[in-house]
Protein backbone atom coordinates (compact mmCIF):
# COMPACT_ATOMS: atom_id res chain seq x y z
CA UNK A 1 0.00 0.00 0.00
CA UNK A 2 1.04 3.80 -0.95
CA UNK A 3 1.11 5.33 2.77
CA UNK A 4 2.54 8.47 3.47
CA UNK A 5 4.15 9.85 6.65
CA UNK A 6 3.90 13.51 8.18
CA UNK A 7 6.57 14.06 10.91
CA UNK A 8 10.27 13.08 11.13
CA UNK A 9 10.15 12.47 15.42
CA UNK A 10 10.40 9.37 16.96
CA UNK A 11 6.77 8.19 16.60
CA UNK A 12 7.06 9.30 12.60
CA UNK A 13 10.54 7.45 12.29
CA UNK A 14 8.83 4.21 13.85
CA UNK A 15 5.90 3.67 11.87
CA UNK A 16 7.28 4.78 8.88
CA UNK A 17 10.20 2.15 9.00
CA UNK A 18 8.26 -1.04 10.47
CA UNK A 19 5.65 -0.15 7.76
CA UNK A 20 8.55 -0.52 4.78
CA UNK A 21 9.81 -3.70 6.83
CA UNK A 22 6.46 -4.78 6.16
CA UNK A 23 6.59 -4.18 2.58
CA UNK A 24 4.72 -0.82 2.20
CA UNK A 25 5.60 2.17 -0.17
CA UNK A 26 6.23 4.90 2.51
CA UNK A 27 6.86 8.28 1.48
CA UNK A 28 8.30 10.57 4.49
CA UNK A 29 6.93 14.11 4.17
CA UNK A 30 8.23 17.24 5.85
CA UNK A 31 7.94 21.07 5.72
CA UNK A 32 11.15 21.43 3.36
CA UNK A 33 12.01 19.33 0.69
CA UNK A 34 15.47 19.23 1.42
CA UNK A 35 14.96 17.74 4.91
CA UNK A 36 18.33 15.85 5.98
CA UNK A 37 16.00 14.07 8.60
CA UNK A 38 14.04 12.61 5.82
CA UNK A 39 16.51 11.90 3.75
CA UNK A 40 18.46 10.22 5.79
CA UNK A 41 15.54 7.79 7.39
CA UNK A 42 14.38 6.74 3.36
CA UNK A 43 18.50 6.22 2.53
CA UNK A 44 18.39 3.84 5.44
CA UNK A 45 14.88 2.22 6.08
CA UNK A 46 15.20 -1.11 3.53
CA UNK A 47 13.48 -4.11 3.27
CA UNK A 48 10.93 -5.05 1.10
CA UNK A 49 8.84 -2.02 0.65
CA UNK A 50 10.58 1.44 -1.00
CA UNK A 51 11.52 4.65 1.36
CA UNK A 52 11.38 7.89 -0.08
CA UNK A 53 11.14 11.41 1.25
CA UNK A 54 9.57 14.31 0.15
CA UNK A 55 7.28 17.65 1.27
CA UNK A 56 4.49 17.19 2.90
CA UNK A 57 2.05 17.87 -0.33
CA UNK A 58 4.66 15.03 -1.92
CA UNK A 59 3.84 12.06 0.81
CA UNK A 60 -0.04 13.20 0.71
CA UNK A 61 -0.18 12.63 -3.01
CA UNK A 62 1.37 9.85 -2.39
CA UNK A 63 -0.23 7.58 0.42
CA UNK A 64 -3.65 5.95 0.08
CA UNK A 65 -3.71 6.12 3.77
CA UNK A 66 -1.78 9.29 5.11
CA UNK A 67 -0.32 9.21 8.79
CA UNK A 68 -0.18 12.11 11.06
CA UNK A 69 2.70 12.09 13.36
CA UNK A 70 3.33 15.70 13.60
CA UNK A 71 3.78 17.54 16.85
CA UNK A 72 -0.15 17.79 17.90
CA UNK A 73 -0.30 21.47 18.27
CA UNK A 74 1.45 21.87 14.60
CA UNK A 75 -0.77 19.12 12.83
CA UNK A 76 -3.43 21.77 11.44
CA UNK A 77 -0.85 23.90 9.63
CA UNK A 78 1.49 20.79 8.59
CA UNK A 79 -1.93 19.10 7.15
CA UNK A 80 -2.95 22.76 5.24
CA UNK A 81 0.03 23.13 4.24
CA UNK A 82 0.23 19.72 3.00
CA UNK A 83 -2.27 20.80 0.43
CA UNK A 84 -5.21 21.07 3.02
CA UNK A 85 -9.23 20.28 2.08
CA UNK A 86 -8.89 19.47 -1.83
CA UNK A 87 -5.55 17.32 -1.15
CA UNK A 88 -6.67 15.45 1.80
CA UNK A 89 -10.13 14.67 0.04
CA UNK A 90 -11.17 10.60 0.24
CA UNK A 91 -7.93 9.92 1.87
CA UNK A 92 -7.46 7.37 4.82
CA UNK A 93 -6.00 10.25 7.33
CA UNK A 94 -4.72 8.15 10.20
CA UNK A 95 -4.11 10.55 13.25
CA UNK A 96 -1.46 9.46 15.95
CA UNK A 97 -1.02 12.98 17.11
CA UNK A 98 -1.11 13.97 20.46
CA UNK A 99 -1.97 18.00 21.40
CA UNK A 100 0.87 18.41 24.10
CA UNK A 101 1.46 22.10 25.17
CA UNK A 102 5.01 22.10 26.43
CA UNK A 103 4.47 26.36 27.75
CA UNK A 104 4.27 25.51 31.13
CA UNK A 105 7.44 22.67 31.26
CA UNK A 106 7.01 19.12 31.88
CA UNK A 107 4.32 17.56 32.13
CA UNK A 108 2.73 19.10 29.50
CA UNK A 109 -1.03 19.87 29.57
CA UNK A 110 -3.39 19.24 26.52
CA UNK A 111 -4.02 22.21 24.01
CA UNK A 112 -7.26 20.93 23.13
CA UNK A 113 -8.90 18.70 25.71
CA UNK A 114 -12.41 18.31 27.11
CA UNK A 115 -15.43 19.73 24.81
CA UNK A 116 -13.19 19.25 21.69
CA UNK A 117 -10.06 16.71 20.43
CA UNK A 118 -7.48 17.59 17.55
CA UNK A 119 -9.22 14.39 15.86
CA UNK A 120 -12.06 16.75 15.69
CA UNK A 121 -10.58 19.60 14.77
CA UNK A 122 -8.69 17.66 12.04
CA UNK A 123 -11.91 16.44 10.92
CA UNK A 124 -13.84 19.39 11.07
CA UNK A 125 -10.88 21.11 9.15
CA UNK A 126 -10.66 18.71 6.44
CA UNK A 127 -13.94 17.56 6.11
CA UNK A 128 -13.24 15.41 3.09
CA UNK A 129 -10.51 13.04 4.78
CA UNK A 130 -11.33 9.75 6.38
CA UNK A 131 -9.88 10.96 9.91
CA UNK A 132 -8.93 8.06 12.05
CA UNK A 133 -7.63 8.30 15.24
CA UNK A 134 -5.58 5.45 16.80
CA UNK A 135 -1.99 4.40 18.38
CA UNK A 136 -1.71 7.75 20.12
CA UNK A 137 -2.08 6.03 23.76
CA UNK A 138 0.97 4.32 23.60
CA UNK A 139 4.49 5.16 23.38
CA UNK A 140 6.45 4.73 19.30
CA UNK A 141 8.20 1.45 20.50
CA UNK A 142 4.65 -0.46 21.77
CA UNK A 143 2.72 1.18 18.34
CA UNK A 144 5.22 -0.91 16.29
CA UNK A 145 6.24 -3.33 17.85
CA UNK A 146 2.87 -4.42 20.47
CA UNK A 147 4.59 -7.96 20.85
CA UNK A 148 7.05 -6.18 23.35
CA UNK A 149 4.76 -5.77 26.00
CA UNK A 150 3.75 -9.28 27.25
CA UNK A 151 0.24 -10.32 27.60
CA UNK A 152 -2.96 -8.87 25.38
CA UNK A 153 -2.98 -4.87 25.46
CA UNK A 154 -5.79 -2.51 24.07
CA UNK A 155 -5.15 -0.18 20.79
CA UNK A 156 -8.15 2.02 20.18
CA UNK A 157 -9.99 3.91 16.92
CA UNK A 158 -12.39 6.44 16.40
CA UNK A 159 -13.20 7.69 12.96
CA UNK A 160 -16.34 8.56 11.45
CA UNK A 161 -16.19 6.32 8.29
CA UNK A 162 -16.61 2.78 9.17
CA UNK A 163 -14.84 1.54 5.89
CA UNK A 164 -11.17 3.80 7.14
CA UNK A 165 -11.98 2.58 10.62
CA UNK A 166 -11.82 -0.44 9.23
CA UNK A 167 -8.95 -0.50 6.56
CA UNK A 168 -6.58 1.00 10.04
CA UNK A 169 -7.87 -2.26 12.08
CA UNK A 170 -6.42 -4.27 9.69
CA UNK A 171 -2.96 -2.26 9.60
CA UNK A 172 -2.89 -2.01 12.94
CA UNK A 173 -2.96 -6.26 12.51
CA UNK A 174 0.11 -6.02 9.85
CA UNK A 175 1.67 -3.76 12.68
CA UNK A 176 1.22 -6.93 15.40
CA UNK A 177 -1.93 -5.99 17.27
CA UNK A 178 -4.09 -8.54 17.99
CA UNK A 179 -8.19 -8.97 16.66
CA UNK A 180 -9.52 -9.36 20.44
CA UNK A 181 -6.80 -6.40 21.82
CA UNK A 182 -8.36 -3.40 18.58
CA UNK A 183 -11.31 -1.71 20.48
CA UNK A 184 -13.32 0.24 17.73
CA UNK A 185 -14.79 3.53 20.11
CA UNK A 186 -17.06 4.43 17.21
CA UNK A 187 -16.98 7.94 15.85
CA UNK A 188 -14.09 10.40 16.00
CA UNK A 189 -16.16 12.04 18.97
CA UNK A 190 -14.34 9.13 20.93
CA UNK A 191 -10.63 10.82 20.03
CA UNK A 192 -11.90 13.46 23.01
CA UNK A 193 -11.11 10.16 25.65
CA UNK A 194 -8.17 9.04 23.73
CA UNK A 195 -6.58 12.45 24.00
CA UNK A 196 -7.38 12.97 27.30
CA UNK A 197 -5.97 9.81 28.48
CA UNK A 198 -2.66 11.12 27.90
CA UNK A 199 -2.14 13.22 31.61
CA UNK A 200 -2.89 9.61 33.15
CA UNK A 201 -0.55 7.59 30.65
CA UNK A 202 2.00 10.70 32.01
CA UNK A 203 1.40 9.79 35.17
CA UNK A 204 1.71 5.70 35.15
CA UNK A 205 5.39 6.35 32.90
CA UNK A 206 6.79 8.77 35.58
CA UNK A 207 5.47 6.02 38.62
CA UNK A 208 6.46 2.78 37.02
CA UNK A 209 9.78 4.74 35.56
CA UNK A 210 9.07 3.20 31.70
CA UNK A 211 7.10 4.12 28.36
CA UNK A 212 7.00 0.66 27.72
CA UNK A 213 3.68 -0.16 28.81
CA UNK A 214 0.11 -0.08 28.07
CA UNK A 215 -3.59 -0.81 29.37
CA UNK A 216 -5.42 -3.78 28.44
CA UNK A 217 -9.01 -3.86 29.45
CA UNK A 218 -10.15 -6.27 31.42
CA UNK A 219 -14.07 -7.39 31.26
CA UNK A 220 -16.49 -9.08 33.80
CA UNK B 1 -12.25 1.95 61.60
CA UNK B 2 -14.38 4.58 62.34
CA UNK B 3 -15.83 5.72 58.41
CA UNK B 4 -17.95 8.18 57.53
CA UNK B 5 -19.55 8.17 53.93
CA UNK B 6 -20.41 11.78 52.42
CA UNK B 7 -22.96 10.89 49.67
CA UNK B 8 -26.20 8.30 49.51
CA UNK B 9 -25.66 7.69 45.56
CA UNK B 10 -24.75 4.84 44.13
CA UNK B 11 -20.94 4.65 45.22
CA UNK B 12 -21.91 5.95 48.96
CA UNK B 13 -24.31 2.72 48.94
CA UNK B 14 -21.47 0.67 47.64
CA UNK B 15 -18.93 1.81 50.01
CA UNK B 16 -20.81 2.18 53.08
CA UNK B 17 -22.68 -1.18 52.66
CA UNK B 18 -19.10 -3.05 51.68
CA UNK B 19 -17.33 -1.14 54.44
CA UNK B 20 -20.13 -2.20 57.01
CA UNK B 21 -19.98 -6.17 56.12
CA UNK B 22 -15.71 -6.30 56.22
CA UNK B 23 -16.44 -4.85 59.81
CA UNK B 24 -16.04 -0.85 60.23
CA UNK B 25 -18.18 1.18 62.13
CA UNK B 26 -19.59 3.68 59.44
CA UNK B 27 -21.96 6.49 59.23
CA UNK B 28 -23.31 7.78 56.26
CA UNK B 29 -23.35 11.66 56.17
CA UNK B 30 -26.12 13.52 53.97
CA UNK B 31 -26.73 17.47 53.88
CA UNK B 32 -30.01 16.66 55.57
CA UNK B 33 -30.60 15.05 59.48
CA UNK B 34 -33.79 13.47 58.30
CA UNK B 35 -32.16 12.47 54.92
CA UNK B 36 -34.68 9.28 54.55
CA UNK B 37 -31.94 7.37 52.11
CA UNK B 38 -29.32 7.26 54.77
CA UNK B 39 -31.89 5.81 57.33
CA UNK B 40 -33.18 3.81 55.21
CA UNK B 41 -29.37 2.49 54.25
CA UNK B 42 -28.15 2.22 57.84
CA UNK B 43 -31.49 0.15 59.01
CA UNK B 44 -30.49 -1.97 55.79
CA UNK B 45 -26.92 -2.13 55.71
CA UNK B 46 -26.68 -5.16 58.74
CA UNK B 47 -23.14 -6.71 59.04
CA UNK B 48 -20.40 -7.34 61.77
CA UNK B 49 -19.99 -3.33 61.72
CA UNK B 50 -22.52 -1.04 62.84
CA UNK B 51 -24.09 1.05 60.31
CA UNK B 52 -25.68 4.75 61.39
CA UNK B 53 -26.78 8.19 59.76
CA UNK B 54 -26.41 12.10 59.95
CA UNK B 55 -25.67 15.05 58.43
CA UNK B 56 -22.29 15.38 56.66
CA UNK B 57 -20.71 17.41 59.79
CA UNK B 58 -21.69 14.30 61.73
CA UNK B 59 -20.39 11.83 59.31
CA UNK B 60 -16.67 13.85 59.39
CA UNK B 61 -16.99 13.56 62.82
CA UNK B 62 -17.06 10.42 63.39
CA UNK B 63 -14.37 9.31 60.74
CA UNK B 64 -11.42 8.45 61.35
CA UNK B 65 -11.68 7.74 57.40
CA UNK B 66 -14.20 9.94 55.41
CA UNK B 67 -15.31 9.47 52.26
CA UNK B 68 -16.45 11.94 50.11
CA UNK B 69 -18.62 10.37 47.55
CA UNK B 70 -20.75 13.16 46.55
CA UNK B 71 -21.29 14.11 42.91
CA UNK B 72 -18.35 15.56 41.98
CA UNK B 73 -19.94 19.40 41.15
CA UNK B 74 -21.21 19.58 44.70
CA UNK B 75 -18.50 18.43 46.60
CA UNK B 76 -17.20 21.43 47.51
CA UNK B 77 -20.20 22.65 49.35
CA UNK B 78 -20.41 19.57 50.82
CA UNK B 79 -17.27 19.42 52.49
CA UNK B 80 -17.60 23.08 53.54
CA UNK B 81 -21.24 21.98 55.10
CA UNK B 82 -19.63 19.64 56.78
CA UNK B 83 -17.36 21.82 58.65
CA UNK B 84 -14.49 22.79 56.37
CA UNK B 85 -10.94 23.26 56.88
CA UNK B 86 -11.29 22.95 60.59
CA UNK B 87 -13.01 19.52 60.55
CA UNK B 88 -11.54 18.08 58.28
CA UNK B 89 -8.07 18.83 59.28
CA UNK B 90 -5.42 15.40 60.20
CA UNK B 91 -8.53 13.55 57.98
CA UNK B 92 -7.54 10.80 55.90
CA UNK B 93 -10.36 12.67 53.21
CA UNK B 94 -10.75 9.76 50.32
CA UNK B 95 -11.96 11.25 47.17
CA UNK B 96 -13.77 8.29 44.56
CA UNK B 97 -15.94 11.66 43.02
CA UNK B 98 -15.37 12.91 38.99
CA UNK B 99 -16.30 16.19 38.43
CA UNK B 100 -19.19 15.22 35.50
CA UNK B 101 -21.01 18.53 34.08
CA UNK B 102 -24.01 17.18 32.62
CA UNK B 103 -25.25 20.94 31.62
CA UNK B 104 -24.75 19.93 27.96
CA UNK B 105 -26.07 16.11 27.93
CA UNK B 106 -24.79 12.84 28.07
CA UNK B 107 -21.90 12.59 27.56
CA UNK B 108 -20.53 14.99 30.15
CA UNK B 109 -17.65 16.65 29.95
CA UNK B 110 -15.89 18.31 33.18
CA UNK B 111 -16.04 20.77 35.36
CA UNK B 112 -12.51 20.75 36.00
CA UNK B 113 -9.51 19.61 33.85
CA UNK B 114 -6.11 19.74 32.19
CA UNK B 115 -4.77 22.64 34.50
CA UNK B 116 -6.13 21.16 37.59
CA UNK B 117 -8.33 18.38 39.36
CA UNK B 118 -11.32 18.36 41.63
CA UNK B 119 -8.75 16.01 44.34
CA UNK B 120 -5.91 19.51 44.01
CA UNK B 121 -9.26 21.75 44.27
CA UNK B 122 -10.16 19.67 47.81
CA UNK B 123 -6.65 19.82 48.91
CA UNK B 124 -6.41 23.09 48.42
CA UNK B 125 -9.64 24.40 50.15
CA UNK B 126 -8.78 22.04 52.98
CA UNK B 127 -5.09 22.05 53.55
CA UNK B 128 -5.33 20.39 56.41
CA UNK B 129 -7.31 17.10 55.24
CA UNK B 130 -4.88 14.05 53.70
CA UNK B 131 -6.70 14.02 50.39
CA UNK B 132 -6.11 10.74 48.61
CA UNK B 133 -7.46 10.11 45.10
CA UNK B 134 -8.66 6.92 44.02
CA UNK B 135 -11.46 4.42 42.71
CA UNK B 136 -12.92 7.24 40.95
CA UNK B 137 -11.90 5.15 37.07
CA UNK B 138 -14.47 2.16 37.76
CA UNK B 139 -17.84 1.35 38.32
CA UNK B 140 -19.12 1.37 42.36
CA UNK B 141 -19.52 -2.70 41.88
CA UNK B 142 -16.21 -3.07 40.61
CA UNK B 143 -14.93 -0.64 43.25
CA UNK B 144 -16.32 -3.09 46.36
CA UNK B 145 -15.72 -6.05 44.73
CA UNK B 146 -13.08 -6.15 42.04
CA UNK B 147 -13.34 -10.03 41.45
CA UNK B 148 -15.95 -9.84 39.14
CA UNK B 149 -13.97 -8.43 36.63
CA UNK B 150 -11.65 -11.79 36.25
CA UNK B 151 -7.69 -11.24 36.08
CA UNK B 152 -5.70 -8.53 37.52
CA UNK B 153 -6.80 -5.10 36.70
CA UNK B 154 -5.66 -1.39 38.31
CA UNK B 155 -6.71 1.18 40.67
CA UNK B 156 -5.06 4.07 40.90
CA UNK B 157 -3.62 6.19 44.01
CA UNK B 158 -2.45 10.01 44.16
CA UNK B 159 -1.73 12.07 47.12
CA UNK B 160 0.15 14.48 48.98
CA UNK B 161 0.65 12.30 52.22
CA UNK B 162 2.62 9.14 51.77
CA UNK B 163 1.08 7.62 55.50
CA UNK B 164 -2.34 8.53 53.91
CA UNK B 165 -1.54 6.64 50.92
CA UNK B 166 -1.03 3.89 52.78
CA UNK B 167 -4.11 3.80 55.33
CA UNK B 168 -6.38 4.02 52.33
CA UNK B 169 -4.29 0.77 50.25
CA UNK B 170 -4.76 -1.08 53.29
CA UNK B 171 -8.41 -0.42 52.84
CA UNK B 172 -8.32 -1.17 48.88
CA UNK B 173 -7.12 -4.23 50.16
CA UNK B 174 -9.92 -5.33 51.67
CA UNK B 175 -12.00 -4.64 49.57
CA UNK B 176 -10.40 -7.08 47.53
CA UNK B 177 -7.87 -5.36 45.58
CA UNK B 178 -4.42 -7.04 45.19
CA UNK B 179 -1.23 -5.75 46.27
CA UNK B 180 -0.09 -5.96 42.81
CA UNK B 181 -2.64 -4.21 41.21
CA UNK B 182 -2.59 -0.86 43.57
CA UNK B 183 -0.39 1.73 41.38
CA UNK B 184 0.45 4.78 43.53
CA UNK B 185 1.14 7.79 41.63
CA UNK B 186 2.45 10.03 44.30
CA UNK B 187 1.03 13.25 44.78
CA UNK B 188 -2.42 14.73 44.45
CA UNK B 189 -1.41 16.23 41.09
CA UNK B 190 -1.73 12.56 39.38
CA UNK B 191 -6.12 13.17 40.17
CA UNK B 192 -5.68 15.35 36.97
CA UNK B 193 -5.14 12.01 35.12
CA UNK B 194 -7.27 9.70 36.60
CA UNK B 195 -9.91 12.45 36.00
CA UNK B 196 -9.71 13.06 32.68
CA UNK B 197 -9.41 9.32 31.90
CA UNK B 198 -13.55 9.72 32.56
CA UNK B 199 -14.19 10.44 28.73
CA UNK B 200 -12.25 7.62 27.74
CA UNK B 201 -13.96 5.37 30.07
CA UNK B 202 -17.40 6.61 28.70
CA UNK B 203 -16.15 5.85 25.30
CA UNK B 204 -15.49 2.21 26.79
CA UNK B 205 -18.80 1.72 28.60
CA UNK B 206 -20.79 2.60 25.42
CA UNK B 207 -18.26 0.33 23.07
CA UNK B 208 -18.62 -2.27 25.57
CA UNK B 209 -22.32 -1.49 25.99
CA UNK B 210 -21.07 -2.36 30.24
CA UNK B 211 -20.02 -0.50 32.90
CA UNK B 212 -18.71 -3.99 33.96
CA UNK B 213 -14.64 -3.50 33.48
CA UNK B 214 -11.72 -2.01 33.51
CA UNK B 215 -7.92 -1.54 32.73
CA UNK B 216 -5.19 -3.96 33.63
CA UNK B 217 -1.95 -2.21 32.88
CA UNK B 218 0.74 -4.11 31.20
CA UNK B 219 4.18 -3.68 31.20
CA UNK B 220 7.45 -4.78 28.98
Amino acid sequence: MRIGVLGTGAVGQALATRLVALGHDVMMGTRDAANPKAAAWATAAGGPGPASAGTFADAVHHGEVVINATAGTASLAALQAAGGAEALSGKVLVDVANPLDFARGAPPTLAVANTDSLGEQIQRAFPGARVVKTLNTVNANVMVHPEKVPGGHTVFVAGDDPAARQTVIELLRELGWLNGDILDLGGIQAARGMEMYLPLWLSMTAAQETPMFNIRVARA
